[in-house]
């Protein structure tokens, strides 16, 4: 086995991610292409200000493809320099040095490792967001058509694991739509700049080559950021952010919510396919699911794979977060530390994201089962409600919980029983009254209400 | 001692917030007044919908008063039924009975424990949170003094623990200042909403009764949420969340992020206050920094206690975006395992906010360490750039390596060093060239456009 | 409200703890004595060896009572010095001066805050151990007579959500047991020892004082080391452990582990006590498990307490062993972020202890419920074992798979739907492989070895 | 690009173990031969018990090798099951079918994919483990020869970031040591069991199997499992483990140990190193450290290194922990989400060790930068110590000070200025309290007992 052969990872642990657009889109070549892709931004920043040649610009970014570049190689490597930059920036000159020597000279100019690197995460992180917030939006498509078609689907409502009073399975549904559209807007609104401060911080070389090449004036730190910015489609950075890492705990913070949010739909969907209890079911899909030896179970491996992402992320997320303490102009661990967590939570959250969007959309409700399972236990409440203002609050309280416990040890029903014990109320009316599926509240106009919001640029 | 006189948690174990306002915002007290608060701004939105006597929900808000309450025993009775608002209802009717009978049947009417813990949880961050950005205004205010006052005080630049390139201790601080403005602007798009959903989310008990008082209707609670959200000053939720724990979620994120800014300022103030450095000191004040055996140090200790909170915010973030897996309508534990880490993420931040207004303020620079400390090493980068057009990019870092180690090596001048092994620059620009304090890039004109950015609300 | 009169945390946000031992042995009035009581052990070790007056150690010991000090006051003191020991240091000898001016010479003589507060922090360590063994001690004795009584109660195993193969009550509440004894082992494995360094970890303090008082000689600093931990009762440490924090990280594992383990019986408390499953029960108190709003609802309170303590735990337990990089001989931070998150594993998972020897003690289980709920397709395993020698591997997978997707949909019994479908078994060993009381595996056996295992110290 | 082709982790993002033994012990295609070692181990297993043919176990032992299978095929098949058994079973039977049908049929034989997956995993802990405990022992030896040779360096000990009191750089390097050793004892206190216990724990297929096949009897489970155990060399374990998850939770506090470990002597070696302190380097080798744009620099990489592992463990550590509340016989989840979290644990901390071995071993220090950084004020305590009995405590304290600080301002040796304040000692005397260097306490012998204590199976 070739030591630089090995592929050291490639998803046999984390199905959640393996084969998924995400993956292809964070892995090791797509993050070294970014990187790349900065250098010719960079290159081509600096050419449209006169810094140097146009056609330098054009050679380099030609060359800078990452299958010219031996990825294993660079990765070995930048255990002398503790980045993999440095060794890019020699392997990409030595490519580009064969084509044009001359051109050659121009890359990586004024530039200093992390520039390079960040605005490469940073391009990776803009394509992964745009897969996960697209997997988000047919999610809550998905679960909008979920809500509506079951917007009075009456089901048991749970607390603490037990049934309470009856809710809808369309507001559920609604709920977890709600979570999406939480989820959809955060990520929007994380901020990707690019990075662009040279040695520490001032770019103080950029600016020595632009003087050097006559190219320097006023405010050329700020026309090579704007141009640096449009060259990649990032945005531009209040300062210099190499050591004032908003943007990772940005991305960290709205990943960890997204993972948490889909977990959330994930945990349900689980409660609610327990073989006992057996109101919704995974998309049934040919040897989905399976087990290695019980031919009968059909698993929710949807739901699993999403919790697993959903239970990782967060605290990914905390040691992300704790590299905002990097120490003076760049750290010495800190930033190192946050490139392998960034990549594991862009692929976990968004291998759980288009995991959703087959859970959301092949999903089976059984309206049938959810009736069923329906306690009569449930409208307690209510009677508590109605009996109060009848007999007083404490009084109430205490006939329905005798009710209840008689009810629920002699398999009576609750309104039976309780008609022995109190004639408060008639008959017919505790009949009524005792109907969980008469008693979901605003559950209808809830769902409509929730229906009404829609994610960014879509409408209804 | 007794059992129900112990103070659990006076601060002993957390300086960074022992008698910080933050701290009484969110202690246990506050915390009671605040659920108080809720129930009685139920019953005022009920009341004002026609659902209850304005004269009860007048009774219940003048009796909610926490210091009536024995907050000890109720927080020793939640264990009963795993959330204190069971017990503080109890009591709460006892003392309002005593008053008024009548208008004890209205207390906490159609409503479920997670509704008034909720909202008096959302109270209770607003307040502190209002605590918190006012200190952070203040912090930026004087960072941004420092930032102006340094904007060009060179220093060293550092980055992986060595001096690398000059920067300004105005673009230095202006670069907290940045920070601080973030976590600012975190906080403030942080929505505070109510809770209202009642025993599943269904809002059925709060219609329930509205329908047996004659007060419900149309939209009845549309019309509830609005007033509720109204009489508590919090926002108005898309949909109840007692399962979708979005504002929590978004709490824990924006606190670490504040953490985390602070922390960078805390380290970056300790990496110059070291004794081999001494570029910053703290505020002197009599008596602070004492060591209990060295006369002679005075400790950097408000860094300290920011670090300590900046260390541990994050971590518990991550514990509250887990509880984003919220199973059914209320989960059994879930929710339960927010609560003190939510006061915890918040007086740890307020304490840490609160101190940096301290250590901002009164920050002491000293200039002249920061010249005395400037290695000439630090224009090597300039050099390379001048020299590669001359003699290439690789021998130009060949050489420059080479004089650096010998000037290193020797402790004689990189510029004398230098002269001696090329003729490729004259000997008066070389000396122009390697003045460190030439060459600090675009420190002044970013730290110029940073401080034109403000804070909400706030102008130059 | 008296600034320093706020009670900051009474427990309110915390029932799993609230009024539990574990609660008053760490809380700060504990913490307080127990730096005194490091004080008084100091002094009586250095009198020992002859360092100070008998009767100065005899003084200091009589008065050093945490009533005497003015606990608030110390911790907002505590601000000015990053640590509570230096006001501790002083008011308390205010409080042996008035009694023995001479006496309060020799108070923490030589010594440094953190000898004090780590000191300290072990010994309330060490007491709090001790409750919360002896709590999974009687744990898991309660687990040990369920998992002997109900050694042959069949139950579904479940995996993934689903029914799986039968297993038994026994062996669940052997493996509960199992892992209670895993952290019984591993909290008994902690080592504390007392904290002898001086000012930076070589005890020069304690060697000039005793040099001064003629006390000192060979191995003076390994005897004064021996002498504190005979008087504290803690171990010796194999260095002093300013910034070498094992102890800490070591008890972070072991509480996490405690509270995760204890997690894992709550959650599965949970699963089968769920309305659709039923088949455990809490212990039935009179008020306990009541809902603010649903009389019907016995909730799984312990189980919720104990999960609330579990989620929070392990992400406490992070933070603390990220603590071990403590830069230099005192971190200045680092230290200081472990002393409020150490408390808190403590008291959570001690908390959590204590109230599971009453889940253990008291959890009823209801074998016919169990019985019941069991489906027959729990021996399709079985069948696949038994007819796969007779058919092919794989055609006995298929076989199974539509027998039993037809068995779930018609209702049909299992054994029914396969004679149909094969010949392959007779009748009558049919019924009998389809009885899933008859296929529990070693389960018995399992349990029956697993009780031998004890806790330290116990026999059977 | 093809999809079944792509790289996705290379080790581009995580250069501490980019190309380092360990990561291949841990890679995916380990993983997978150590999932076939667990297949042919069991058929072996069973064949010894006479379940099976030996020949059977034979050929399925030979054919039992990873390049067989398509690992990536295998990674998002996974997709459809949760877990990559499922898929290697039925891929791995096609590739025995192939060569002999019969034996192909005796594949994974009464067994469940987490019995798999689970001694898979134990198999490539245990190589990785074995790699990362050598690394240690070589890291704790070079070590012991740094405390050796430096038992007398004097050098200024330092708390919360400032200069305290003098120690010497064999006490921290015996400190270091200290710390890999009992990091180096946890690795090895770690227990790695078979994971025997088929569908759901109770063993039951196996059974099934072996009664079918006429080879079962008496205590068959517990012979089974003790010969699984044999022939893969893993322990055995008290019950089986699915959802009782100790090993994994033992094996994250102690790699989350390890890491935080090394960090430590990372972020003290990054301390010594800053251009102002410049007490040690790191082993400068050609090519390593260097920057992508200055010249001069000599980056501490190692350490940087070793530290971005730290920050990244025990946050991935508190993930596994949680994963402890695995719910029922196997969680739909949290079993998933230990499966990366814990290969990266053992990578980090691997690579980190691999570094360690290096940095330690080439460490440089520099005793006369020790001795020039040492400021006078370093005695201060020993001068307190002095005067105290002299003057009070708090005159000595209150003289000490103003002089401290009058020494500090104008830059004169702290003895002058004390002589012109006092006469309570003479100038002689003086002298010698002054000097740092005769002032280290302890430091020497406890060095020489912290060498006495080795590494299991070590001696001096």
């Amino acid at each position: 086995m070739n030591r630089f052969d090995v592929q050291t990872d490639a998803g046999l642990l984390s199905p959640v991610r393996a084969g998924t657009p995400v993956e292809a889109a964070v892995c090791d070549r797509a993050w070294l292409q970014a990187m790349l892709d900065a250098e010719a931004a960079l290159a081509r920043a600096q050419a449209g200000l006169g810094a140097l040649p146009a056609s330098a610009a054009a050679t380099i970014t030609r060359l800078a493809r990452a299958e010219r570049l031996d990825l294993r190689a660079l990765a070995v490597a930048a255990r002398e320099t503790a980045n993999p930059v440095v060794g890019l920036v020699q392997a990409f000159t030595r490519v580009v040095a064969e084509a044009d020597p001359a051109a050659a000279e121009y890359i990586h100019r004024g530039s200093t490792s992390q520039d390079v690197f960040d605005t490469g995460a940073m391009l990776v992180a803009a394509r992964a967001l745009e897969l996960v917030r697209a997997d988000l939006v047919r999610t809550a498509r998905a679960l909008a058509v979920l809500a509506e078609r079951h917007r009075d689907t009456v089901m048991a409502g749970r607390t603490l694991a037990l049934q309470a009073v009856p809710t809808t399975f369309g507001l559920k549904a609604a709920g977890w739509r709600q979570l999406v559209l939480d989820a959809e807007r955060r990520l929007g609104q994380v901020v990707l700049p690019v990075s662009l401060g040279g040695a520490a911080g001032t770019l103080a070389g950029y600016l020595e080559y632009a003087r050097i090449d006559g190219a320097a004036g006023d405010d050329y730190h700020d026309r090579l950021t704007a141009a640096f910015a449009e060259e990649t489609g990032l945005a531009r950075p209040a300062l210099p952010w190499h050591a004032l890492r908003t943007p990772v705990a940005d991305l960290a913070a709205a990943l960890a919510f997204t993972a948490g949010a889909l977990g959330k739909i994930a945990i349900d969907v689980q409660s609610l396919t327990r073989t006992e209890v057996g109101e919704v079911a995974e998309p049934a899909v040919a040897g989905r699911g399976g087990s290695s030896a019980m031919p009968h179970k059909r698993n929710p491996v949807l739901a699993t794979l999403i919790r697993s992402a959903a239970l990782q992320v967060p605290v990914i997320a905390a040691g992300l977060t704790q590299c905002l303490l990097a120490e003076d102009e760049r750290s010495a661990g800190a930033w190192h530390a946050e490139w392998q967590p960034l990549r594991e939570a862009l692929r976990l959250t968004g291998g759980a994201a288009h995991t959703a969007v087959e859970l959301a959309e092949g999903l089976e409700a059984r309206p049938e089962r959810m009736r069923a399972n329906l306690g009569d236990a449930l409208v307690s409440e209510r009677l508590a409600a109605v009996l109060s203002p009848l007999l007083g609050k404490a009084a109430a309280k205490r006939l329905l919980g005798a009710a209840s416990e008689e009810s629920a040890r002699t398999g009576r029903p609750l309104a039976h029983v309780l008609a022995e014990k109190t004639d408060a109320i008639g008959t017919a009316e505790l009949a009524r009254l005792c109907d969980p599926a008469a008693y979901t509240g605003a559950a209808g106009p809830l769902v409509d209400t929730a229906l009404t919001v829609w994610v960014t640029g879509e409408s209804g």
